[in-house]
């Protein structure tokens, strides 16, 4: 692990991200910035937007641009690396993604809206037999039949190594792209709806049929905030915080779209800015 | 007094009052923006602006045009008129502004700054001699001495006609122009500094003299926002607002400086943006 601590982890890279990533920047802070492959989807797909002001009429494309060119003016590089987990760690948090130890002493969590459960009985069934990470809970299944809800490529590699120690692995890809798994692996294109079973996993049901399986990864969505960071206090789906943007840790601030909607861009960048002028008062105090 | 009702009344011109009114048209309200001579003086003079998210480097008043040109573009038109007090009104408010009377479902207010009090005991006096409104009180000075604190050239012309039913009217203007005012008017360019008296007012302490008078008015400064709405909620000289920019008065709505630091731009667009979108929601609640 890198003994360097920033002063500031900024996960995400959506406007509330770039926005206290640039702001930070601007009060000279150490900081290190972790996205995903697409800053921000959502604003790439939008097809005009004329509710941000300064700019009255603009693609969601072109925003992105502007905002990558802006954050990029300013010597801000985005580490395309998906945030796991965000741990306590001496006088701050270590953030692990996806090998990589980052070590920081205040964390502005960006990461978009939500994601929800989307199996029925999702929730019930996590621990027997449902799982977030192949990787980590794979040895349990060992010579056992799993199913794999994959919602990006992100989940290919876990379902092969699943396939190196599993009796069966069903692969359920909900990208539209072919996947490129192992040949042990049996691809489903069916809708997974529901997760069965009493004390613990029996089957996994699809829109289309009931596949016998003794455990159920679900890989690849956006990680919920409460996962990312154990013991976030939540407000529903979202990220609890105040008008500072303070989160109920000490030194994890969130912004954007997941402390809860409207889902919009001056909401995000304004609160992106609030989130890091107040990092960077905590990071200035502890210095001190 | 116009039976129109606005939906949404928005006081104030500068980055919040423009974002508030440039989401709330975009969401097809019905609404009316009252603002001062120049939109956002701060923004006028800010030299360089490096943090508000797709533009890298601009001045302020490049981004302060291209805010109007917004605004503009989507035809908003600003009211170039002072909002003097906010009522209640049969299902809204009645803002009345330098004789306007305006009736509007909901209201966000968006004044900038707070003016605090900037005289010794100046509370104290309030209604003992102190006022903030020479046309409302002025008889009650007939014959009298009084002293006008002139914030902006706006207090011209009540020193002028208090200088008609008074015996001594001393003029104190804290602008650097020369002050155009009647021949009975006597200009003091001395610095304002207390008041004094027992249980009335007996003088105007400044840096070089004592001025005897039994009246003293301020005039032009930035109305506070407690004497703008009666009975709205502060928290330190800010207009206590929640998420949703929803202040103790159901139907009031604050975004912007008014309601505390930092004061910067994007937290001032997303908050305007916040409070235009649920404005927007209880006036559509209101017509189901």
């Amino acid at each position: 692990m890198s003994e360097h601590q920033f002063d500031i982890g900024i996960i995400g890279c959506g406007p509330a991200g770039l926005s206290a990533a640039v702001n930070a920047k601007n009060k000279n802070r150490d900081i290190v910035v972790l996205g995903a492959e697409i800053c921000s989807p959502p604003l790439h797909k939008a097809p005009l937007i004329s509710n941000y002001l300064g700019f009255p009429s603009i693609t969601g494309e072109e925003l992105r641009q502007s905002f990558l060119g802006h954050a990029s003016m300013l010597g801000i590089e985005i580490i395309k690396s998906k945030a796991d987990n965000v741990f306590p760690d001496d006088d701050g948090y270590l953030i692990i993604s996806q090998g990589r130890m980052i070590r920081a002493k205040t964390v502005i969590i960006c990461t978009g809206i939500p994601y929800r459960n989307t199996l029925q009985n999702e929730s019930d069934f996590l621990g027997k037999g449902l799982g977030y990470c192949a990787t980590c809970d794979g040895p349990l299944y060992r010579g056992k039949d799993v199913a794999i809800v994959g919602y990006s490529e992100e989940a290919e590699p876990e379902a092969n190594y699943l396939s190196e120690i599993c009796s069966q692995v069903y692969y359920l890809p909900l990208y539209k792209k072919e996947p490129a798994v192992a040949a042990k692996v049996k691809v489903v294109r069916e809708r997974p709806l529901a997760v069965e079973g009493d004390e613990a996993v029996k089957s996994l049901k699809t829109n289309k049929s009931q596949l016998p399986v003794d455990g159920i990864f679900i890989v690849g969505a956006e990680t919920s905030p409460e996962r990312l960071v154990p013991g976030l206090e939540l407000n529903e789906n979202f990220i609890k915080v105040n008008r500072n943007m303070e989160t109920n840790l000490p030194g994890i601030f969130a912004a954007g779209d997941c402390t809860g909607p409207p889902y919009q861009l001056s909401k995000s960048t304004g609160e992106g800015q609030i989130a890091a002028l107040n990092a960077t008062k905590m990071v200035l105090k502890m210095k001190s």
